[in-house]
C-alpha cells in the first residue's frame, strides 16, 4: 500500500548520501500521507546502498507499524512528534551533516549572516536546550521531539524549517520531503559559511532586518517572485 | 534566435555545479550579444540537471524579455546593470560559492596574499558597502548593480573581474562568459587560501607591489607572455 | 589457503581509499581467523589500485609469514600485538585520515561532544603517550602496539574501538574487519566535527553522562534497539 | 623524438587535477632525460582536459626549445634551474594546491608534526625568502629557481623533496616525475594536517628526532624496509 509515498520517502533517503550529508547510516527521511495519517520512514540501520522502496516502513500517527518487514528508524518517535505538531509539513529529514552538527554539539544556533541563509530561514537556525536526564531516561526519541516543540513555541515551522538538537544534529522539514532534503542541503552549506564568517569576524552581527525581509519574502509568501510559480518578473 | 548565445550561456550555467560552485539553485550566468544589445540568462529557480539551451531567456538592455517561456533569473537586473556600465565585458556569473561568500557575509574584501590571486586580480577583491533600507526596498536587484558600480568608481573592471556584494556573494565577469566562469573558480580557490593564510598569520600583509605587477602583467596586457597567444618565450 | 579471509581483508583495504581515508599508500587493514591463529594483511607499499585478494599476506600470531609472495605491511607487528591482546577483535584498520591524524599529531584525544561520537565510543577517543627513544630504536612497530595496550589498561577495547597513536595516526578494530573500516570512517567524521565545535567553543565541555549512556547503549550491548538485530521497536 | 619521456611528463601532468592538486591551469610537471640533457614540459596555459603526449614541449638545459609546436610553460626556467643544480632528480612538479599554498602565501615553512610528514621529509618543508624587486624585474622564473637553491644551501634535495616559494606555491621533485607527483600529493595532505594541528595547539613543538629518524630511514636509504624492494621483514 501507499507505493507512491514509499517511493517518495525512498528517493529522499537515497538523496542524502548523494548530497554528502550522510556518513555510514546516520540519518533518515520520512514522508506523510495526511489523509490516511500514515508516514513512510527508513528502516533502522540499513545501508543506503542496499535500500529499496519496498524497505520503507509504514507507521501511523499513534506510532503503530502498519506495514513493513523491518524495524523503522529508531528516530521514528521524533518524526511522529513533529508530524503531529506541525500540521503543514509533509516530510522530515534527519542528518548528522558535519558543519551543522558542529554547531549542534556546541549548543549554538547558526547565526544568520547573509542572503543564502535568508533565502531559507526567517532568522537564526534555532538550537534546542539540552535534554534533562529524565527526558533521556524515558521515551528519549519522543522527548527529542518535545524539546524541539518547546523551542518552537511562537515560531512558525515554515519560517524556520530546521532545528539543531543540542549535542545531537539537525532535523529539517517542509510541505514535501523533497523540500526537506533541499533544506538539509542548505543548512549544511549555511553552517559551513557561518563558521568561516565567524573565523574572519568573531563578533560579526547578524544580517540587517531589511535584507532578511527582502530575501525571505522574495522566495516565500504571497509577494514571492523567485522561480517559475509567480507572475513574470 | 541567437542559438549560439543561448548555448554559450547554457554551457556556463551547467559548468557552475560541475566546478562545485553551486549548491541547489543558487547562482546564474549570462552572455551578451553586444551588436544586438540582447543577453541570454538562466531562468529563475530551475534545477541545473533539468536545464537545456532552449530554456535560456533572452532579455534586452532595457530589461524587456525578448524570447523565452520561463521567467528569467530574479538577479537579471543586476546582470543588466553590469552589462550597461562595463562595456568590455561579455558575460556575468553569480555564485554563492562557500569560501567567497564567507568573506562577503563578513563584509571583508579578499586580501591579495600570493601569485595565484595576482594572476587574476590587480589587487584585493573588492567588497561593496552594505545596501541601505531604501535601496533594498525599491528595485533591489538593480540597486545591487548600482552599489557594485559605486565601488568600482576608479577601478577598471578588467583589472578586477569580480566583486563581493556585502552580506550576499560574488559576481564575476570577463569579455566572455566562459572567462567569467574561470574567474568564479579562481575567486573561490583564492578565498579558501586567503582564509587559511589568515589563520596562520592573522596580520599578514598583502603581496609586494613588484610581485603583483609581475604576475598580473605576465598574463594580461601588451607584455603578457603566459599561454599560447603571445610570442614564443 | 584461507581464501575467504584474504577476500575479507582485501575488501577492507580497498574500502579505505573509497571512503577518502587514505592518500597514496598510507594505511592497511587485516582480518584474523581465530581458530587457525592466522591473519591476512595488506602487502607493504603496494598501490591500492593494483591490489588483488591473492596479494594479501598470511601471517601467524608468532609473526611468521605463512603464505604470500610479497612482504607484509611494515605495520604488521602492531596488528599482531593488538590481535594477541584484544581477544574479541577480528580486524584491525590503520589510516592516516586527515582530521584524526591532526589530533594524533597534536597529542590530543578526541573529546566526546555529541551523539555521533557516542554512537561509537563510550567516551573520548584515547591518545597514547609519546614513545620513548628506546622503544622507537628497538622493535618499533611491536612497541607501537605496546603503548596502545598501556593506554588501554582498564578500558574495554569494544567500548573504545580506536586509538590515536601520538605523533602518528589512528588504529581502529572491531569483531570484524568490515566493522573496523566503519569505525575508521566514524573516527574521521567525529574528528572533523570535534575540531569545528572547538573552533566555535574552545572550552566546550564533553557530553553529559546520561546522553552518552543512552546513545552508546542504544547501539551496543544487551539493551540495544538500533538496527534490525534486536526486538521490534 | 623521446616519445617515452613525453608520455611520462604527460602522465604526470594529467595526474595533477586527478589528485585535486590543480584548479584551472595552475601547475605543471616536467621529466628529464639526463643522457640527452633534454626535458619534456607542459605547454603554457593549455587546459588539462585537452592535453596529449604530443603537446609536451622538449627543452634543452640551455633553455632552447628542441621540439614542440606550443610555447613551454612560463615556469620552464625554474624547472631548468632545478634540473641543473639537483643532479639526482628526474622530474619536477609545480602546483598551487590550496593548503600548501596557504603556507607559502604566509611565508611559513610547514612544521614537521608527525610520521606522515617524516615518511617523506627529513624535517620541516622549507620556504624561500621573499624575492627582491630586482630579481622579480629581471629573469623572474630563473631567479625563482635561484632563491630555491639559496634556501637549499646545505640541504640534500632528496631529503627535502619540496620547497614552498614565498608568496607563491610549492615545487616538488624526485628521481622520477611520478615520484614528484607523489610528493606533491603528500605535501598537500601534510599541509592540511599541520594547519589543523596548529589550530588545536598553536605552540605545538615539532616531532622528536628519534621518531623522525625512524620513519624517514624506514622508507629511505640503505636500511629501508618499507615496501617490496628491501629484504623480507
Amino acid at each position: 500500500m501507499l507505493e507512491e509515498l514509499k517511493r517518495e520517502a525512498y528517493e529522499a533517503n537515497i538523496a542524502l548520501p548523494k548530497h554528502g550529508l550522510i556518513n555510514l547510516t546516520f540519518g533518515n527521511a520520512s514522508a506523510i500521507d495526511r489523509a490516511k495519517g500514515i508516514f513512510a520512514i527508513k528502516p533502522s540501520g540499513v545501508d543506503y546502498t542496499a535500500l529499496t522502496p519496498a524497505d520503507m516502513v509504514l507507521v501511523d500517527l499513534e506510532g503503530k507499524k502498519v506495514e513493513g518487514k523491518l524495524n523503522p528508524s529508531s528516530d521514528t518517535p521524533t518524526h511522529r512528534r513533529l508530524f503531529l505538531a506541525f500540521e503543514k509539513i509533509g516530510g522530515v529529514v534527519h542528518t548528522h551533516s558535519s558543519h551543522a552538527t558542529a554547531f549542534a554539539q556546541a549548543g549554538r544556533s547558526i547565526p544568520i549572516f547573509g542572503t543564502t541563509h535568508a533565502d531559507y530561514f526567517y532568522g537564526d537556525i534555532p538550537v534546542t536546550r539540552k535534554m534533562t536526564a529524565q527526558e533521556i531516561g524515558s521515551a528519549y526519541e519522543w522527548e527529542t521531539g518535545n524539546v524541539i516543540l518547546e523551542r518552537f513555541n511562537g515560531l512558525d515551522p515554515l519560517d524556520f524549517p530546521a532545528v539543531l538538537v543540542n549535542r545531537h544534529a539537525p532535523f529539517t522539514w517542509r510541505p514535501t520531503v523533497a523540500g526537506a532534503v533541499e533544506v538539509a542541503v542548505a543548512v549544511e552549506c549555511i553552517a559551513h559559511m557561518a563558521l568561516m564568517s565567524l573565523q574572519l569576524e568573531p563578533k560579526l552581527p547578524t544580517i540587517e532586518p531589511e535584507l532578511l525581509n527582502k530575501h525571505f519574502k522574495r522566495k516565500h509568501g504571497p509577494g514571492a517572485y523567485y522561480g517559475q510559480a509567480g507572475a513574470a518578473h
